[in-house]
């Protein structure tokens, strides 16, 4: 593994929110990142569908993931802004996230996110689409 | 309390992912909903800093909540899609939410949402912005 | 050509600010549509790359055909909201955009447009990406 | 007028498709940005209404003047992205667009932009809204 992949790991796992949720990281490739959620209660809105805001979550720290494997080592990545798109109500075992960068830069990155619910037949749906702008910055 | 205003309450506060975070409620009246998660280190990315995912389910929950004030008995929101713009790192003791409506509909309602961190000092600081647009559905 | 295929043709080229552009409709199928500007000295920003609003324009009303040929009879749409990443610096001989539907739906249809600029040599290279939020209502 | 109102005014006038539009700069201060375009048939999109690409790429330029008039000699703005929120059906005499500097920055700015249509009695009304981020670069 490269270093950068190895740092992409890194700040994968070690953010607290992201243990906290149960994401796991599953692949991870230059500019391409893919985890998943094995889905609990605690992850539902009122409606007993996934919340949103878990798919916001997912599909943002999954996109970082796959901008910091195109960085420069001593350089790091902070979310600018980002667009979620809900396209279906959400349920399943699993959520799964397939981030892959459309557009690598020395000072914005965007990526694009795929969620998807893993049903109890294995089958994968897409439930959610999310653009991701993350900035590039010199860490200090 | 109005029904609608009792049924926003209830909404907010039944959905298992937003109990999780530790959200409460803070105040409702038509078309407005504010809301605080007192922070802890489990809401944090890799840096320190409140992950993005924690300020977008807050905006986005704290969103619906508002849309549900103005819609009708029978009627149901769910988020279509949402946008929000990270301002600034964000640190500090609380983070506060202040959703207001700004086009309700029949069929799509548009909310805004502001998301604040409260420092120690009691200073509070804008440190993201999100635009939520909620589909109005018949519950069945 | 299917009638609904035809009355996306008729929403493509009737709208003036389309004509006034010089948007020309190339390709048309199910879910699909393509369109291209010759691009002229007018659809410039100050420093002489396309502007952002020709570029948004073109990935709107193609996205808007594309949700046309999904739709029924005595049904239209109207965009409710979009957002555009704009990738790279815009100039060449032509502006293309090609919209596909990611999820069509009752009531709200999502489409994604992704647009090049044709280069003097003939190459293709993506400068934005747009997804578009349109609802479909009863004409009346 | 400061040294960079001044040049905002210019990037704003200067722009080739501002003025094929036929839009005008209205008042400029620090962070404002205000401008109108006397509504035409060809400003139109299918069914009468005024096109969201118009409505776009009035609250795209103006929101990048606003940003010009806090940055510093030397630098210049480009659009990274922007979404926008067509609200209601727009019609009427002109369109008027306020965009305000929500968040200054060194690398990216953030805009906020409220587009109105003004009806013949002078009422405006509120018609859509746009959040844009803007990229600060070197000019070279």
């Amino acid at each position: 593994m490269s270093t950068q992949l190895l740092e992409a790991r890194r700040v994968f796992e070690v953010a607290p929110f992201i243990r906290d949720l149960g994401c796991q990281l599953i692949a991870l490739d230059d500019g391409f990142c893919e985890s998943r959620i094995a889905l609990e209660t605690r992850h539902q809105q009122q409606d007993g569908f996934v919340h949103a805001g878990v798919q916001a979550t997912l599909a943002d720290h999954t996109a970082g993931t796959a901008a910091v494997t195109l960085i420069s080592e001593g350089e790091l990545v902070l979310t600018a802004e980002f667009k979620i798109n809900l396209l279906r109500a959400a349920k399943g075992r699993y959520l799964l996230c397939r981030s892959q960068v459309l557009k690598p830069g020395r000072s914005l990155s965007v990526v694009e996110s795929e969620v998807f619910v893993e049903r109890d037949d294995g089958q994968q749906v897409l439930v959610s689409k999310a653009t991701v702008t993350l900035a590039v910055l010199q860490s200090t």
